[in-house]
C-alpha cells in the first residue's frame, strides 16, 4: 500500500507538472484509468489514487460516465487586453506561447517537436574561435564602445557578398542587424504597419509571429500552404477584400510543411503582391539547409517591395542571437531608426565574431557537415514512416516534415506525452487553432524507432 | 588662389558634413564671414567661396542682409506616421534620433557631449577574462542552444544578491534579462500601456526614452526636474488631470541634472504615484556612480508599483549590451512574454560572462578605479567652470552635470561645433523641444582647459 501511495503520488506530480506547463491543456482528457494503467505499468487503483490527488488539487475534474478532464487554470491577475491587442482579430497568442517556452526549455530541446538541430549534431569550434579572436587586443572598442547601430559594418559587408551568392543584390548599407532573425521581424511589425493593418501570413506557419502581429495590433489573414504551395486563388481574394500591408512568409523550407516555392509560384506572388501594394517580408530561417538554386523573391525582385530576413541559429547555434535583414534603402533606414528606439545597438563582439566564421569559409563546412547528416536522417524518417504507414505531405526536405497521422494531432500529441514523446501539433501552427491530422516532425530529432513504433500504436488507440 | 579654393573646398566640406549628420540643424545660421575667417583662421575670400559652394549644392541659403542658413533639408520619403504616432502628441522624435545616432558615431564619443566614459577609461580585461571562461569546453550549450528566454540564471541569481545591497528584495525569478537597460524600457512602454496613454517624464530627461514613448502612442507629461528635485505640485496635478499610467525616471544621477533624489523626495513622489495609480519606472542607469545610500525608489516601496531597470553599459562597456529589469512577479511574466515575442531570447554567453564579472568583484574593482578617478575630474571640471564664471545646476556629482551658460544653448552649439567641441544643449533633453541656457557636460570628456575657454569665448560671442 505504501508502495502504491508512492507511486500515485509520483504520476499525480509528474501530471500536475504537465498541466502546470501546459502541456496538457484545459479540457483535455486524462487517458481512461486501464489505459493509463498499461501505459505506466500501474495498477489501476494506483492511477485512481494518482486522478483523486489531481482531483483535490483542483487540476482535474471528473466528468460523469467520460473520465478526468484537465481543468480551466485559474486565470491569472492580468488586467485587461492593451488597446493593440483588443483592436487586433485573431486568436490571443499567450497559449502557443506558453507552449513555445515548454519546447524551449533544454529538457525538451531533443525531442520530435524541436525546432533546432539536437546540440550533438552542433559544432560549437567555429564560433567560439572567431569569438576568441574577436577577444583579441587591439579590438577592445567591440566591448567598450556603443556599437554602429545599423550593426558591426564587416559583418554587414560579408553578409552582402552572401546575399549576392544566392541572386539577391544588397549593400552592406542596406543591411541591418538585429538580435536574431526575431528582433527583424519585431521591427517590421512595429515600424511599417500600423494597429488595424491587415497581413497576410501563411497557414499553417510560425506561432510566435502569430502571436507578435496581433500584439501589434494586426488582423491575420491566413493562406493556405500546402504541399503544392501557397493557394494563390485565396491570397488574390484575401488583397481584393482587405487590401493587406503585408505578406510575411517563409519562402523557402516552410515551417511546418517543408514546402520550397517554385519559381512560377514565386512569381505569381510578387505579381499579386505588387498589384495588391503589398510588402512582403520573406523570412529565411532555414537558409542553411536550402535546396541549391531555391528561388528567393527578394531575389527575383530585386528587393523593391520584399524585405529578406535571416540568421544563423539553425546551424551555428540558437545561442548566437545574430539575424539581420535587407531591403530598399529608405524601409530599411526607418527599421534603423526603429531599431535605436528598441534597443540603441546590438552586440558588435558577437557580430564581428560571426563575420569571421563566415569569411573562414568554416560556416560552409558546418553547413556541408550538417547536410549529409540531415539527408540520412531524413532518408532513415520516411523508411520508418512508411513501415509504420504515415506519409509526408510533401517528399522530405530541410528540417522538418508535415507528417499526416490520419488522426486528431491534438489528441495524438496528449496521449505521446504519456509515451515520453513530446510532438508539435497541427493546432499549434493555426492562426484559427484548428486542429487536424499532422504534426511537424524534426528529422534530425526522430531517429528514434520507439517514437515511430509509440506513434502508431497511439494512432491506433485513436483511430 | 589654389590655395584658397582648396581651403574654400575643406571648409565647405566640413560644414556640408554636419549638415548631413544634422549637427547642423536646418534654420541654423552660420557665422559671419568675419567671424568665420578668425575662427578657422581663413581669409574671408576663402569663407564666401566655401559659403557659395554650399549654396551651390543647396545646403545653405543666403538670407538678405541677415547671412547663410542651413536649408530644410528635402524630407526623405516617408509615409504617414503611424497610427500610433498620430495618436500621440509631444514632439516628433527624429530630430533627436538623428543627433542621437551622430553622438553614437565613434568621432565624437570623447567630446564633452558625450554620454559615457571614454573609452582609455575603461578596462577590458574583466569582461575579455569571463567571456573566455564562458567559452571553455563543457558550456558549448551558451552558444549552441536556445537561452532560458527569462535570462541566464546564474546571472540573475547574482543580480539578485547585487539588488539585496542597495535595499531591493527580489528574487532571481523576479528579474528579467535584456538587450541592455534600452530593451527593458521599450518592453515596458509596449506591454504596460495603451496607445494614447499619459505618461509622466522628467523635464529635462533623456530624449530617446521621449522618442521611445511616442513612438508607442503615448502623450508625454513632462514634469520639471531641477537641482532641487522633481516638481512635486506640478506632478499632483498632472496626476489628477491626466491619470498617467507611468512614471519613468532616472532617481539617482538623474540624466542631464546630475540631481538625486532623496528620501523626502522619494517618499513624496511613491505617495502621489499610489495615490494616482501610476507605476513608477526607475531607471537606474547610472548605478555604478551613484553616492553610497542613494536611496532607490524601488527599495522604499518593497517593489509594489516600482519597476526598476538598469545595466553595465556605463561602468563596465557600452558594447555589452546586457540589461535587466525587476518588478512585481506579475509584471515580470507580462514582461517576460513580451520578450520571448520581440526577441525570443538574449545571449546567454554574454549574460554568463556578466555573472562571471559581478561574481568574482571585479565590477566592484572596476567601479571603484573609475569613481576615484571620476572625482578628480569633476573637481578639476568645476574649478576650470569657475575659473571661466560658469556654475553648475547642482553640485557636481556622476558622470554628467547641467551647466548654466547663460546664453542661449543652442545657439552655443552651433558655434562651437566650429571650434571643434561637440555639446548637448538644453534643446536635446526637452520633450517641449524648448531651448534653454544648460548644456549637459560629461565631466571625464571635458578635461581639456581649451574646451572651456572656447565655451567662455563663444558665450562672450553671443552675450
Amino acid at each position: 500500500m505504501t508502495n502504491t501511495v508512492g507511486l500515485a503520488e509520483g504520476l499525480a506530480a509528474d501530471l500536475a507538472q504537465r498541466i502546470d506547463q501546459r502541456l496538457l491543456l484545459p479540457g483535455a482528457r486524462l487517458p481512461s484509468v486501464r489505459e493509463a494503467a498499461r501505459l505506466h505499468g500501474l495498477s489501476p487503483y494506483t492511477v485512481v489514487a494518482a486522478y483523486d490527488r489531481l482531483q483535490a488539487q483542483g487540476l482535474v475534474e471528473a466528468r460523469r460516465q467520460r473520465g478526468f478532464y484537465v481543468r480551466d487554470a485559474k486565470p491569472a491577475p492580468r488586467p485587461a487586453p492593451t488597446g493593440t491587442a483588443r483592436a487586433a482579430s485573431g486568436p490571443a497568442p499567450f497559449d502557443a506561447m506558453t507552449l513555445i517556452r515548454n519546447l524551449l526549455r533544454s529538457e525538451h530541446q531533443d525531442s520530435p517537436a524541436h525546432g533546432t538541430l539536437p546540440q550533438s549534431w552542433l559544432d560549437a569550434a567555429p564560433l567560439r574561435q572567431a569569438l576568441r579572436a574577436a577577444l583579441a587586443p587591439g579590438q577592445e572598442g567591440l566591448l567598450l564602445r556603443y556599437a554602429d547601430p545599423a550593426g558591426d559594418p564587416e559583418l554587414r559587408q560579408v553578409l552582402a557578398q552572401r546575399l549576392a551568392e544566392i541572386g539577391i543584390a544588397s549593400d552592406a548599407e542596406q543591411i541591418l542587424t538585429t538580435v536574431g532573425a526575431t528582433q527583424a521581424l519585431d521591427l517590421i511589425a512595429h515600424e511599417l504597419t500600423q494597429p488595424g493593418d491587415a497581413v497576410l501570413v501563411d497557414e499553417p506557419g510560425w506561432p510566435i509571429e502569430y502571436a507578435r502581429l496581433v500584439l501589434a495590433g494586426l488582423r491575420l489573414l491566413p493562406v493556405r500552404r500546402g504541399a503544392q504551395g501557397p493557394d494563390l486563388e485565396q491570397m488574390a481574394q484575401l488583397i481584393r477584400e482587405h487590401r493587406p500591408r503585408l505578406y510575411v512568409t517563409v519562402s523557402v523550407l516552410h515551417n511546418p510543411t517543408g514546402h520550397c516555392l517554385n519559381l512560377a509560384q514565386a512569381y505569381e506572388v510578387l505579381r499579386l503582391c505588387e498589384g495588391g501594394e503589398v510588402l512582403i517580408v520573406e523570412d529565411d530561417t532555414y537558409a542553411a539547409f536550402a535546396p541549391a538554386h531555391s528561388p528567393r523573391l527578394a531575389a527575383l525582385d530585386g528587393l523593391r517591395r520584399t524585405l529578406y530576413v535571416s540568421g544563423f541559429a539553425k546551424v551555428l547555434g540558437a545561442g548566437l542571437r545574430v539575424g539581420y535583414v535587407t531591403g530598399r534603402p529608405d524601409l530599411i533606414a526607418r527599421l534603423g531608426e526603429r531599431k535605436l528606439v528598441h534597443e540603441l545597438c546590438t552586440s558588435a563582439l558577437l557580430e564581428r565574431a560571426l563575420a569571421g566564421v563566415l569569411a573562414r569559409g568554416a560556416l560552409r563546412r558546418q553547413v556541408e557537415r550538417v547536410q549529409q547528416r540531415l539527408e540520412a536522417a531524413r532518408a532513415r524518417c520516411a523508411r520508418l514512416a512508411g513501415q509504420h504507414g504515415f506519409a509526408f505531405a510533401a517528399p522530405p526536405q530541410g528540417l522538418f516534415g508535415w507528417l499526416d497521422t490520419g488522426v486528431d494531432s491534438e489528441r495524438l500529441t496528449q496521449r505521446m506525452l504519456l509515451e515520453g514523446f513530446a510532438c508539435a501539433p497541427e493546432l499549434l501552427f493555426s492562426p484559427s487553432r484548428r486542429s487536424g491530422p499532422h504534426i511537424r516532425v524534426n528529422f534530425a530529432c526522430s531517429q528514434d524507432a520507439k517514437f515511430w513504433a509509440a506513434l502508431a500504436r497511439t494512432r491506433a488507440s485513436l483511430a
